[in-house]
C-alpha cells in the first residue's frame, strides 16, 4: 500500500483515492497516458488524501501549494473515509480554494441511496467502475479529460 | 424567445437554460448531434427552466416526470436568473430527485468569485464558453457526452 511518490511541493493535477493497488495502479497510468503533461498522485487512504490535501504529516510542506483540479474519489474506502474526505473538504472555509475542488465518486455502487448520499454530501460527479479492463480505462480517460481539460475549478 | 417545444411528459434528458436565442439554438442542435437518442429542451429564462423543472404553469402536466440527467445553465441570464435556478434546486429536501441533478454553469466568465460562487450554491462543474464556433461546439459535445453517457445522477 505504499505511496507513488511525488516530490513534495510539484503541483499534482489530479488526486487518485483508491485502496486496490491494482485499480490505484491502472488509474493513475491511464490519466498519466492520456493527458499530455498531467501530474497524477495515487493514495490508498482517506486519511492519506486529507494529509496531502490539508498539507499535514508528510506532506506538510505543501503547505500554500495549488490545489488539485480533480479528486477522484473510491466510495469502498476502509471504514467511511470517502465520506470524511467529502465531509471535511466541503466544510472548509468558503475562501479556501481547496472547499471547491471537484471530486468525482469512482464506485462499483449502483445503489440510489449512495448516489444521493454523496451529491448531498457536495460530490460533483458519480462513475460507475465498469468491469471490463478496457472500459474501465476508456471511462478513466474520459473522466479525467473532462475535469482538468474542460471544468474551470478556480 | 419562443420556447422549443416538446410533448409536456416526453422525458428530457439534457434541459438548456440559454436566454441567447442563436446559443441555445446552437448548444440544442449540438447535443441532439452527438448524442444518439437524447432528448433535449431549450428554455430562455430561470423561470420558465423552473416552471419545467418543478412542474408549475403550462409545465404542469410533468408533475412526478423523471428529472433530467443535465441541467447546463448560463451563467448570464437577466436578473439574478442562474442563482435563482441553483438556489431554489439545490434549497429541495433532500428525497425531491431533483435535488441532485447536475447543474453544468456554462458561461463566458473567467471571474474567479464567480467561479466559486458558483460552486458554493451547488453547481456541480463550470465550463467557459470558447469563442470559436467550432470550438463552442467541441465543447458542447464534450460537456453532453460526459454527463448523459458516464455520470449517475440517480
Amino acid at each position: 500500500m505504499g505511496v507513488d511518490v511525488v516530490p513534495t511541493m510539484e503541483a499534482v493535477d489530479i488526486l487518485v483515492v483508491e485502496d486496490n493497488d491494482s485499480e490505484r495502479g491502472t488509474i493513475v497510468d491511464t490519466l498519466k497516458a492520456s493527458i499530455g503533461g498531467v501530474t497524477v498522485l495515487g493514495v490508498p487512504s482517506g486519511v492519506q488524501a486529507l494529509n496531502f490535501l490539508l498539507a499535514r504529516g508528510e506532506w506538510s510542506g505543501r503547505a500554500g501549494a495549488e490545489p488539485p483540479k480533480l479528486i477522484l474519489l473510491d466510495l469502498e474506502l476502509p471504514g467511511s473515509d470517502a465520506f470524511s474526505v467529502l465531509g471535511t473538504i466541503r466544510a472548509l472555509e468558503n475562501d479556501d480554494a481547496l472547499m471547491v475542488v471537484p471530486i468525482v465518486i469512482f464506485t462499483d455502487s449502483y445503489n440510489a441511496a449512495d448516489v444521493a448520499e454523496c451529491y448531498r454530501c457536495g460530490a460533483n460527479s458519480y462513475i460507475i467502475k465498469p468491469l471490463s479492463f478496457f472500459t474501465f480505462k476508456t471511462v478513466v480517460d474520459a473522466v479525467g479529460r473532462y475535469w482538468v481539460t474542460h471544468n474551470r475549478a478556480n
